[in-house]
């Protein structure tokens, strides 16, 4: 979750609440359920099933529903998060696949960030490109509507006539064309099914995107089956050129370009061709009906456009069947062209079939011990969630759009975007170090090539596309590096990293690090955010420091571990909370760790980003012993007592698609994904495993509304597949993860070396959250920590679980 | 001259004219050159030897004038044609130079077309690309303005504080900031002395662009020394991709970055570097006091940034003397980078020296025997226009964007850019036969890469910048491509090339080629300028046909011969001129041969293009005497006539940028260009004699509003150059040319193979404009006509001439 919508930077509000008391296993008010997204939320009516039974005639490719042995593509439901605010896709895409093909269904709602959400009442179209559970909608590119007749419009979308599944997608529309994709690595294919061909017709819109302006595009028809295109889009990626290529089964018989809606009238002055355009507002209407064609004279153009075709269009039972191949490119569309090579001989069934086969094979890296059809489908669509961001950004030859627009090549990598680092550095990051590092030498690859080309030397914050929306805080790029290069994760250039991060963290511009440096803290009167940014920066250098330390720079070693230290300046000795500071030194005042603090935050939180002092105060991650010296143990373990059962208003300007809440815990951001461990650091490691497994349980599921939140490109599905392992990394950066509960009876993962990660469980249940005891490799754990070397190699983990606290679990 | 201006297409009128009866050897009224742009027109009182004392410290690097020996240089002003409607521009270009760096005055006015307008008082600033002779403004890309404290405005144009020659252009502006600049092939300088150092300023216009509209647009702060940035136009060419690279000499201490007039603001909400920005209406302000820089904590940068820097600016009498490399190009920053390397280790004064010798050796294929300051400066201006045009169009690596937007490069030729060949097939493109093949092989496989990349499979029209404007009609890069062939110019591939003008005339979408095949004729119910088109079609499908023999292809010549008669199925039986006729076969009633006939044309003008009938009748190129044996002789020579005797009114509704008008015979447009040879056919070679002199001494000169029309990318030029020659291609792609009456007293140029056309006269003078006898290599001419093959490998003319009319003239 990364940015809130709504709320008026001036609209401050100063809130006080009411603390209940805490007491050491408090029963949770039923309210705390009811008051978020839990299961279902307020899709719950329209949730459940949808694809239990696949409607007849969908997804003829697939055939592993009708086998006798089940297949991990039947235990993800691509809708799981489509509904509240998880805001993902349900379309096919590979496992971190170049083009997302997904179904529109309103490009103005800020809360339809990725296109689609499950309760909305219309598709629009498919379009290409898609984001995956952030916060702020962009891409949506090039939509695609099939219909029949005149009149174009969206589709009601009725879930009865849809089914999903990895890799494909299928919709019957108003008008009774049937509308399925499936997707290949860099390119993916439409099959429309009409009921007749007469008047059928294929709508593509170049201004559709989602949420921002287009501000030019141009198309082509390039030759009898081939439609080309580009954009330039004003977007949160603030200027991102983007191509595209279509190539249809059947040849084009008539071509008509709209601007603003309105036919383009042509031959009104000069000539003007009508085989392309330029503009904003354009659309083309393609229709395979008729007995001329654009080119019916031109036979050898015909000709021309035929290379690499393979595709036949058939007719069935009198229908009209039309697949159409396409590609996107951030390189142009010569690019796009190339990209839909990599479907040369192949058709939809074809390559659905190799979708399927490829998702089937990545899922299989997890192994669930369970037949309990939610766990199964809430573990498996966590799995798949995590393997969609970052995604291939470059052509199959290679090139893509660097970070100052001009082309490159990715030599010896594959170069991948979309990196939302403030969420992904604390569980997503950390959990591909385990299971899949050859994506972190591609992710970093990236990253350094992005910061070649990068105005102010900096490493991707929140990137897409090639571009830098400066999206939230810290610069966390650094603590994923740092967790690469400590976990000894091959295939980049460690010191080329090491001057990249060091560049980054001592930018002059970059929200007042000159005064962090120097004053020890973001002040409040220069900085919006002030604290947040204190205690990230602090946090981040510490990962830069560690970084220093392993390749011997020590004089960097000793100013970074100097500067993370920062966070020290902020705590008010008179609360023990983190506290805002101006450049004279002087505290925020008045002061109250849940309020809107000072003016002029993004969001109007004030000091804090996107939450208040009570859920931020936690965030030192790095030496979080420190903090508690300072401002006591006994006050810190109050607070973080009071944080899980405070009584907060549902109505939070602010934090509307902020869910899975107790009290103050807000599982549906990610500054609270770890603070529910500092139970394990505070001894109680029974409240750690009694509010992860509560978690595990409520905001999480398998139903459209069962996401407390964004998914925030994997980060929310990669904090339930630790869960599931019983650990989590607390201070990613650090040789060591802290032991929660596992939410599953039992799993295995494989490593990217080959060895696995197996959890087994005795006594396991729904209600029995507690560890009685914990064993690696055989060995019982003394303390509710394992550390990376233990795991690195393969794991034997094993709970033995209790439906009561088991206080002392962790004894030797 | 190629569009009309302020005239709706629906306000046609129907105008009747009296017609002066013809007589042998008429008396020119006074009115006729008082009516039009003759020599200072309607700048005459500005005019004149702005540049004869060239204003102290101006174009220091500039050695010529002081030496003893004159050099062509100095014979070429550069403000001839930019006033009135010649739309020139005077800033420094080298020959066929792909940077054309110049002032302009107003990029709202349609009629500056080419930025500056001598009569204008202002200067806007100094942009990096323009258009030459054009009649409709485009270009004018990235304005660079230097001045002096914080109002950025612009300066007034004060004619006495500005020089310019070939290569060089400089004034001083309001503030006392003198700006100078100079070229190379793709990258150029600017000298900006400043009276101090504080408060100096660069302004650079991302959103300037002469008449259409920047629709996004980047910029970027390379590092200490450079900006880059990009601008995507919706113009003329619909769809124009530009990019730039400017560096500069001194340090960049700050930068601020403009959009619609403010300063963008930073950090409102979430950080924003303030080194690059996107959007619209973007302008940058650089300045160079001041003690910090963007970059003084990064100095790793700045060291970066100062890779092959060789500039380094001074400061002379406490002036601040700032030099900045500039380039542009059409694939991406990168490239625009890359064409800066080509300025490596140089300076301005060594630039400029460089751009002033390679001029000099340009001009020097001319020679001309004459000391009349007059003529040498009208005759060495029309050799510098016809070396603007078509221009360098790829990076140093030889990469440049194609027609489809996509990233080629060109092997094996340079690619070429900005053909008006409705004009330029007249005599620009048959005077390169003869002096530039290499230019002409340059241009063929330029518009053949057009071809390959054409939606339409069409070569092209009115193209610039990798776009296609559809300007004008017909399709003369058929006639431009059958010259060069039919002349034998060496480097393309005659056989694709013959392949494209026939997929070209064929084309089943364009301006009513179908009708034209199977009727006979462009419909005027159909077609717009269907009269014009038919014509000119018949024309160039003679060209083809002469291409199609020539290679064997006996069907096409057929084809195409056969189709070239088109022509005569206008040719009206009741008046013998052109007439409209429907697609029912029923000519345009009521008919007159001076009137807007029929709705709907680009101008107005009805069935005929920018003319009237008894203009446009005479276009039959390839066939007259065909057309002279369906329309008699006598009425068509009697028409003739009519056409220079003919009073009209001055304000004529479309012709308001035509002058150069004698009657009907309007020298300011394409059209008539060719029509005084006529009188060779019609045995009156006196008369053609008497009417080209006429034209050369009256419509040229050496005046800013010496031009009597718009110079047309060189054909106005050429036109001149010919007739100093004494001899003009009335028939492009026919291998003969008629002979006129040599312009000037003598000359010589040397052709591509080293040979020399060399042309003597005897009793020449302003008035002996009639020729007694003419010699070619010391055998006297027995009739009005050369032939190709007789000065292909040079030749010697010699002209004996007599103040009156000689009828014998051509007799053995």
């Amino acid at each position: 979750m990364d940015y809130l919508k709504g709320l008026a930077a001036a609209a401050l509000i100063s809130i006080t609440f009411s603390v209940i008391p805490a007491s050491g296993n408090i029963a949770l008010p039923e309210t705390v359920a009811a008051r978020g997204h839990v299961n279902g939320g307020t899709a719950g009516e329209a949730g459940g099933g949808t694809r239990a039974v696949r409607p007849e005639g969908f997804g003829e490719g697939y055939t592993a529903g009708s086998e006798s042995s089940k297949k991990l593509i039947d235990d993800v439901n691509v809708f799981v998060g489509t509904d509240g605010f998880g805001n993902v896709y349900p379309g096919p895409q590979l496992p971190y696949g170049g083009i997302q093909i997904s179904p529109d269904c309103d490009d103005k709602d800020y809360d339809c960030a990725a296109g689609y959400k499950y309760s909305k009442p219309f598709v629009q179209g498919f379009s290409l490109t898609h984001l995956s559970g952030t916060g702020i909608p962009d891409l949506g590119d090039f939509l695609f509507l099939p219909g029949i007749g005149q009149e174009i419009k969206p589709s009601k979308l009725d879930h009865s006539k849809e089914s999903a599944h990895p890799g494909y997608y299928g919709i019957t529309l108003d008008g009774g064309v049937k509308a399925e994709m499936t997707a290949a690595l860099h390119s993916g294919l439409f099959k429309f099914t009409y009921p007749e061909k007469n008047g059928a017709y294929v709508m593509i819109d170049l201004d559709h995107t989602l949420k921002w302006d287009c501000e030019w595009s141009d198309v082509r028809l390039l030759d009898e089956y081939t439609v080309i295109g580009s954009k330039v889009v004003a977007g949160w990626n603030p200027g991102r050129y983007v191509y595209f290529a279509a190539r249809f089964s059947e040849p084009i018989k008539d071509f008509t370009i709209l601007q603003d809606g309105k036919p383009v009238i042509y031959n009104t002055k000069r000539f003007r061709s009508s085989m392309e355009a330029w503009g904003k507002k354009l659309q083309v209407i393609v229709r395979f009906d008729g007995d001329s064609s654009p080119f019916i004279i031109r036979k050898e153009l015909a000709e021309h456009g035929t290379d690499g075709h393979a595709l036949v269009g058939s007719k069935k039972d009198g229908q009209f069947q039309l697949e159409i191949k396409v590609a996107v490119s951030g390189v142009g569309t010569d690019g796009a062209l190339l990209n839909l090579k990599e479907l040369d001989g192949k058709d939809f069934d074809k390559v659905l079939a190799e979708a399927e086969a490829t998702w089937e094979e990545a899922l299989g890296a997890y192994s669930l011990n369970s037949e309990d059809k939610t766990l199964r489908e809430t573990f498996y669509t966590s799995v798949y969630r995590t393997m969609l961001h970052p995604f291939v950004f470059q052509d199959t030859d290679g090139r893509f759009r660097e970070h100052d627009g001009t082309i490159g090549k990715a030599e010896g990598f594959t170069n991948v975007t979309t990196f939302s680092f403030w969420d992904t550095f604390r569980a997503f990051e950390p959990l591909m170090n385990l299971v899949n590092r050859p994506l972190q030498a591609d992710i970093a690859n990236s990253m350094l090539a992005h910061f070649d080309k990068s105005a102010e030397r900096m490493l991707p914050y929140w990137s897409f596309y090639g571009g830098e929306t400066w999206c939230m805080i810290g610069y966390h790029s650094c603590s994923v590096l740092a967790d690469m290069i400590l976990k000894n994760v091959p295939g980049f250039d460690y010191e080329r990293a090491f001057q990249a991060m060091k560049t980054t963290a001592t930018n002059p511009h970059y929200d007042c690090i000159p005064e962090y440096t120097t004053l020890g803290y973001v002040p409040f009167d220069l900085e919006k955010e002030s604290v947040s940014k204190t205690l990230e920066y602090a946090y981040d250098d510490w990962c830069i420091a560690q970084v220093a330390k392993k390749l011997g720079h020590e004089e960097d070693y000793e100013f970074f571990l100097s500067r993370s230290m920062n966070y020290k300046n902020l705590v008010d000795p008179e609360t023990g909370y983190m506290r805002g500071k101006d450049s004279k030194g002087a505290w925020r005042d008045p002061f109250a760790p849940i309020a809107y603090q000072g003016p002029g935050s993004v969001n109007g939180w004030g000091d804090i980003t996107e939450g208040f002092t009570m859920q931020y105060t936690w965030s030192v991650f790095h030496d979080f012993d420190g903090y508690v010296q300072i401002a006591g143990r006994q006050r810190l373990k109050k607070y973080l007592d009071e944080l899980f059962t405070i009584e907060l208003p549902e109505d939070i300007p602010g934090a509307h698609d902020i869910w899975g809440r107790i009290g103050g815990y807000w599982h549906g951001n990610e500054p609270c994904h770890h603070v529910a461990y500092l139970y394990d650091y505070f001894g109680e490691p029974w409240n750690c495993q009694k509010w992860v497994r509560y978690v595990a349980k409520n905001y999480y599921g398998n139903e459209p509304g069962s996401l407390s939140g964004n998914d925030d490109c994997g980060q929310m599905s990669a904090w339930y597949l630790f869960n599931c392992m019983g650990f989590y990394p607390f201070c990613p950066g650090a040789n060591w993860y802290y032991i929660g509960s596992p939410c599953v009876p039992g799993m295995s993962v494989t490593l990217s070396n080959g060895k696995k990660i197996e959890v087994t469980t005795k006594g396991w249940s729904e209600d029995a959250v507690y560890i009685k005891a914990a064993y690696l490799d055989g060995k019982k754990i003394g303390s509710p920590i394992i550390r990376y070397d233990q795991i690195k190699d393969g794991a034997k983990l094993h709970f033995e679980m209790s439906r009561k606290p088991v206080k002392g679990a962790f004894k030797k």
